[in-house]
C-alpha cells in the first residue's frame, strides 16, 4: 500500500472503555489509526499485569482488529491491515509500588504511557484535588528520569499545577497531557491552565482534549462547533501541530466503574449517587470520531491541521518518542 | 570475528551462585559463553519479579562481563564480545501462581527455564520426594502447552519419575533435566532413569550433568575420572549429542540458602545442621570447567564429542527452541 492510498491517520489519546468485540469493530468503523487505553487505575502490580494478560487474551480473540503497540512501527502495521493499534497505560502509579524496577518491567510487558497522580497525592506528585500541591516528590524525580530513560510516556492528566509545571520541567523527553480541555473554557482544576500548555508546548508534550463533558464548557450540551472552538483557542496556546485528542471515552461502563474512579480504595467516604454523565450526542462512540472534523472545520482549520488534531499531532510523539 | 577464530562453545545448564562480580570474572576465565541461572525457587510471582530487577541491575552494573540472554542470537552476542549469556530460570512453578497469563509474562521478561516441581507436589506435577508421584495435574497439561507455544523450556530436574514421563510425552517441544545424573550410578530419587533418559531421547530433549556432590556417584569424593566414566554411561542412553552439563554450582551461598531450597514456606521442621556439602576439588569455581574436558578424554570420548557435552548439546538446544 503507497503513503497516498493509505487511510487517514486517527488517534485517540485515552479511552477506558468496558472492553468488547463491538467496541472494536465501532474503532474500526471509526478508522481509529491507534488508541491510547487504559490498562489499570488504582490497581497494583500485581493485578496490573492481570490486565495485561486480559489484554494479552483480547489481541489474541480480536487480532483481526486489534493489536499491542510497541512504538510507531506497530502504527503502521495496525494501518496497512486496517487494525486498531493499542498502546497501553496508567492513570495512577499504583502499578509501580515503591519500586522503580517496575518501570522498566511495565514498559517490557507493553505499558506506554504512566500518569504520575490521579487527583490524589501520590507517591510521585500532587493530584489536582488535594488543597495544597507539594510539586514532584523525591521518588518523582527519579521516576520521570526512569521512564525517561526507557522510554515510558510521562502522562500529567489529573495532577495539581505545580506538579504539572515541576514535571514539564524535570522531564527530558516530552510529556503529554493526554485528556484534558483549557483551564478558561471550563474552571475546574481538572483542565489545565495556560501557563501549563505554554510549559508543555515549548518542551514539545502534546495536548488530548477531552469529550468528557465535565471537562466540556457546557458539559454534555457543548456543541460540536464549541469543540472546534475550544480546540481554536487551544490551538493558539500549545500550537496545532501538538494537538490532539483524547477522548476519555468511558463506553458501557457500569457506574460503578465510575465510583472506582474516584473512590478506589483510599475513602469510606461513598457517592452512591456518582454516575458517568451522559455524553454529548456528536460522540458516544468510536464511529463518531471522523465527525470531529466537521467541527474543528466549521471554526476555520485547515485540512491538513484537522488532519494533526485527529492524529499527525499524536502520531508524531509516538514515533519520536516510542 | 571468523567462526575459526571464535571461542569454544562453553555451556553451564545450571548455576545458583551467590552473584557477584568476582563469580562473572570467574565465568569470563573458564570461558563460559552462556549459563543457566536460577532466578528464584519458592518466590511468588512478585518476589520473582524484584529478582528479574536485580538482575536487571546486575547485566548493567556488569555489563562488560554479561548480557541477559533471550536467544541464541544473544550466544552468539556473548561470544563475539568476549562476554558470557546469561539465561534465567525458575526452579519451582511458584511465579506463576495459578496464572497461566504469567508464564508469558514472564517469558516477556527474560525467564526462558521453568521446572515443574521442585522435590514436593506443585500445581504442576509432582517432585521426587512425594510418597507417590500422581503425574501432570490438569493444570500441568495447560502449562506445558502454554510453555510450548511461547517458547519456555520445561525443566524436569527434581520431578518424579512418573511426571518426568508424562511431561516428556505430553510437550510438543523438547524438554530438559538441566541438573541431574544418572540414577543407576547414584541411587536416588532426584536422579534420573534410563527410562526417562530415552524417552528424553527420543523427544530431542538434553540432560545436564550435575556436579553437586550430593547427585555424583562418591559424592564430593567422586573423580575427575569418575565424573567422566558418568558422562560416557549417560551418552550410551541419550547420545552424546544430547548431553551437556547443569553443574549445579551453588558458590558461595551461605548454608541459610540450602535450608531455603530444601524448607521454604512449607514446613516448620528445621535441619539447622543442613549445609552446602563441599564441591569435589576439580570443580569449585567457573574456572575450573574448562578442565572437565580432561575427565571426558580420560574415558575416551573424541574432541568433538567433549565440545558437545561442554556445550554443543546446550548450544543446539537453545538455537532450536528459543
Amino acid at each position: 500500500m503507497s503513503a497516498d492510498a493509505a487511510p487517514p491517520l486517527r488517534i485517540d489519546g485515552l479511552q477506558y472503555c468496558n472492553w468488547s468485540r463491538e467496541i472494536f469493530l465501532e474503532m474500526r468503523a471509526g478508522g481509529l489509526t491507534a488508541v491510547h487505553a487504559t490498562a489499570s487505575y488504582h490497581e497494583g502490580f500485581r493485578q496490573t499485569v492481570r490486565h495485561l494478560v486480559d489484554w494479552r487474551a483480547r489481541f489474541h480473540e480480536h487480532e483481526d482488529l486489534i493489536l499491542l503497540a510497541r512504538n510507531w512501527s506497530d502504527v503502521e502495521r495496525a494501518r496497512a491491515s486496517g487494525r486498531t493499534a493499542i498502546f497501553l497505560g496508567l492513570q495512577t502509579p499504583m502499578a509501580i509500588e515503591d519500586d522503580l524496577g517496575l518501570i522498566e518491567i511495565l514498559f517490557d510487558l507493553g505499558v506506554r504511557f504512566m500518569q504520575l497522580t490521579y487527583n490524589n497525592q501520590s507517591l510521585l506528585g500532587c493530584g489536582w484535588m488535594e488543597r495544597e500541591d507539594s510539586g514532584v516528590t523525591r521518588m518523582g524525580r527519579e521516576a520521570i528520569a526512569e521512564m525517561n530513560r526507557v522510554g515510558m510516556a510521562v502522562d500529567l492528566s489529573h495532577a495539581g499545577e505545580r506538579t504539572a509545571l515541576e514535571a514539564i520541567e524535570l522531564s527530558r523527553r516530552p510529556v503529554v497531557i493526554s485528556h484534558a480541555n483549557p483551564r478558561w473554557l471550563k474552571d475546574t482544576g481538572r483542565n489545565v491552565s495556560k501557563a501549563v500548555l505554554k510549559a508543555l508546548r515549548e518542551r514539545g508534550g502534546v495536548l488530548g482534549l477531552s469529550l468528557y463533558p465535565l471537562h466540556l464548557p457546557q458539559g454534555g450540551a457543548t456543541t460540536l462547533r464549541q469543540f472546534g472552538e475550544m480546540a481554536a483557542e487551544a490551538a493558539q496556546i500549545i500550537g496545532v501541530e501538538r494537538l490532539g485528542v483524547g477522548s476519555d471515552l468511558c463506553q458501557n461502563q457500569p457506574d460503578s466503574v465510575v465510583r472506582w474512579m474516584r473512590e478506589g480504595r483510599w475513602t469510606r467516604v461513598k457517592d452512591d449517587a456518582a454516575a458517568f454523565p451522559p455524553p454529548p450526542e456528536w460522540f458516544r462512540s468510536n464511529r463518531d470520531f471522523p465527525a470531529l472534523a466537521d467541527g474543528l472545520a466549521a471554526v476555520g482549520f485547515a485540512p491538513g491541521e484537522i488532519a494533526s488534531v485527529l492524529g499527525g499531532a499524536w502520531g508524531n510523539f509516538i514515533a519520536q518518542s516510542f
